[in-house]
């Protein structure tokens, strides 16, 4: 990038918050999956009229933008592929409002979702959305890629607690979107329109979220299975018995054996399958629904159940599930962690598919997630550096999205398209829906200026 | 329009199914609203690939699309405003699936709310969105307009429940957006999208919508207040307590005269506000939940509260509530129904600005609707006969707007903008919004085909 456009870059954030090192630039060439793509330069604007002259400059110059988080995703959603420029928005990071009576949060993009969660829940509300890197994660991040994580199956995904939006256009220019009310239809819905648009469409400068009473009480079961199908069925049982769970989240054998092996907690290495079950509410809802778990369970012969109420205990039941990510990379280094996600009724045969792709190209395959919602992980534990073996893993990777597809599920549950997937989008949306996403792309963005070479 | 025109549309559809005399379209001509548009033809598709050749047709010959459900809409979305093919779409009317294992459906558009209501409930499953307009409004209608209800407070709107649409195209092609999976990141959320945009995106042919497990029990309360800053105090106490009921319906004094001249239930005329609140879910929670409602109402001076658990005795504390819509016409013939919508804390205020216009104008203006999301419905009762009143209402419905919008709300809660609130679409979206909402118009529809001089 020539210096002029680097010293104009410093007029408008201070020279201190322009980053022109290799060193410096490497930081911020990759996500948390295995892609890399080192940008130009890197710069943190302090507030949105800043982030108005950068795009403004960047349309002038045709230089492409990649506005990123904290880089936790896991589709590349925020890797500058093409130099240009990496704009970190983690300077952003006020909580403006938080709104008892409205039950609503105003906040910045680079407010990190922990402590968004601490935040509200000192006031006795409540914020749903939990990704797995909700410590690290920000709110604009989760925003754009539309972020979901184990409490989705009751109370959904990031998409449906924003409620409106500031946002810095393609060209430059400030929009707000939706605003302070759970209802509102007034024009196209521009908020659910950029959630889940990884950046391409407008960069997010404020959002403000709809929150929830916090839920005066918790449990949690670990139930141990001797066969997957039983465990299927007590998900599909608990469902008809009318209850939803907080989480409904299941394990895998090989997970089982992954994290017993690296945190000694004395899981049961030859059960097939684990559920980790939680639900909320208010004292008495917990109780019921917790029996009703429980009766469940015991009928589709559940090898052991285990409950905890008090929140040590519970947290002692959840270290299994915490430690999954840590625990499976002993396998291999590189870990490759999938979200395709399929109707729940279709668990069993999914998982079926995943053990029979796992055998024909010979990679290490551990399925765990979401059951509740059919947003299972299947994760590829490989080695980047062994081209024979990352051969394999890629047509293993073509035949778990077939798998999803051919189930009527969907390529990406939670971690978007960004590069890992835009291959396989047409399989999904067919001609017809790329050429839609593209038409309102070229429109919004006609110098595609924001986040090129995602998505599509 | 021209014979050959008529010719082919009968070719595509069958003669029987396109009406071409003037006492049949004018049939077609309005909906809920008091405005009028004659279609030059009517036309009832019987599947998805009828209305791909309709589309086609209307491209080639740059003829308008006015698609419509049953024209029970309040905002003007449906009207025939230029001629053009009115295209009704109540003989794609079935039910296709109903999966309590999925815990979804998927319809066709012309199925009416009610119906489907009761076919999901008998299998033990619940689609909350109810708009008032239920017995006859169709799955379709309520997705273009992302129609809402009481229960939206506690469950959200109809966009909270679509999770994939079947459209064709303004181009006419097929497109399929979602899928049955509830988390799904995949592209751009088309799904929420088209869903509210009232026919001008694309023409909605089936729809995949979630549902829930139904609740197992209901209580219903009805509390008289001699104040309406302790109804509003009541229903911030209600939240703060942590207790989300299913509605949170309120009727101020004019609407509660109106209601009792027309229905004599005994309502007290001299009452300045009523709460009507329903609570669902299991035995306990109800039992708890309508407890704390109980505590509040009296802590916050409620006159008298009435508590129902029996089916019947529910019907009769809602029928107040029913009577409404036909009771407030006794003041005038003609009925101009907003829904402007402020955040719940901005209540008390609106309903002051409200009675400030009512008297400034000299109009009847009694105020009801979703106290708990803010959702309130000032009808405007006026004689659209007189043209000196209906310059003043003109003008109380500007007010209306600004005095919404100034409280930090939305022009339209659940109505949409259609043809009614168009001029003052630039004072919410800005012309920033307004520009990225037409580029988006005019990348998907080139010839604007479908519904035009809606929204814009």
């Amino acid at each position: 990038m020539d210096n002029k456009t680097v010293r104009r870059l410093k007029a408008i954030v201070k020279d201190e918050n322009v980053l022109t090192e290799l060193e410096d630039r490497v930081c911020y060439s990759y996500d948390g999956t295995f892609k890399r793509g080192i940008p130009a330069v890197v710069v943190f604007p302090a507030n949105t009229q800043e982030i108005v002259q950068i795009v403004k400059l960047a349309n002038e110059e045709k230089i492409p933008i990649f506005p990123r988080g904290a880089g936790t995703g896991l589709s590349g959603g925020s890797i500058p592929q093409e130099g240009g420029i990496a704009l970190v928005l983690t300077r952003m990071n006020k909580i403006k409002e938080i709104s008892q009576e409205d039950l609503l949060a105003v906040v910045e993009p680079g407010v990190v979702v922990e402590r968004f969660h601490q935040e509200v829940e000192k006031l006795g509300l409540f914020y749903p959305p939990d990704p797995a890197s909700l410590k690290t994660c920000t709110m604009g991040g989760n925003v754009a890629e539309n972020a979901g994580g184990p409490r989705a199956f009751k109370y959904g995904v990031t998409k449906d607690y924003v409620l409106g939006l500031e946002v810095v256009t393609p060209l430059g220019e400030v929009m707000r979107t939706g605003g302070r009310t759970v209802k509102n239809v007034t024009g196209y819905d521009l908020t659910r329109l950029l959630t889940g648009s990884e950046g391409t469409l407008g960069i997010i400068t404020e959002i403000t979220v709809r929150l929830l009473p916090k839920p005066k009480d918790k449990k949690t079961a670990l139930v141990i299975f001797d066969t997957l199908m039983d465990a299927a069925n007590t998900v599909k049982a608990i469902i008809y018995e009318g209850v939803i769970p907080a989480t409904l989240e299941i394990m895998d054998k090989i997970t089982i054996n992954c994290v017993e092996n690296h945190s000694k907690i004395g899981l049961p290495v030859d059960a097939e399958a684990i559920l980790l079950i939680e639900v909320d509410g208010s004292k008495n809802q917990v109780q019921e629904d917790i029996a009703i778990i429980e009766k469940v369970c015991t009928a589709n012969n559940c090898r052991k159940i285990e409950i905890a109420s008090l929140p040590e205990d519970r947290e002692r039941l959840w270290r299994a599930r915490r430690a999954v990510s840590s625990a499976i990379v002993q396998l291999k280094p590189t870990k490759i962690s999938e979200d395709a996600t399929v109707p729940r009724s279709r668990i069993p045969e999914m998982v079926k598919r995943l053990r029979a792709i796992a055998e024909k190209y010979r990679i290490h395959l551990p399925v765990f997630g979401h059951a509740g919602d059919g947003n299972l992980h299947p994760n590829i534990l490989t080695d980047k550096n062994d081209p024979e073996e990352m051969a394999r893993v890629e047509q293993a990777v073509e035949e778990i999205f077939k798998a999803a597809l051919d189930l009527g599920g969907t390529l990406s549950g939670e971690h978007g398209i960004g590069v890992m997937k835009k291959p396989f989008m047409e399989w999904e949306l067919g001609e017809v829906g790329l050429d839609y996403l593209r038409r309102i792309k070229q429109a919004v963005d006609p110098n595609n200026i924001l986040n090129p070479g995602k998505v599509f």
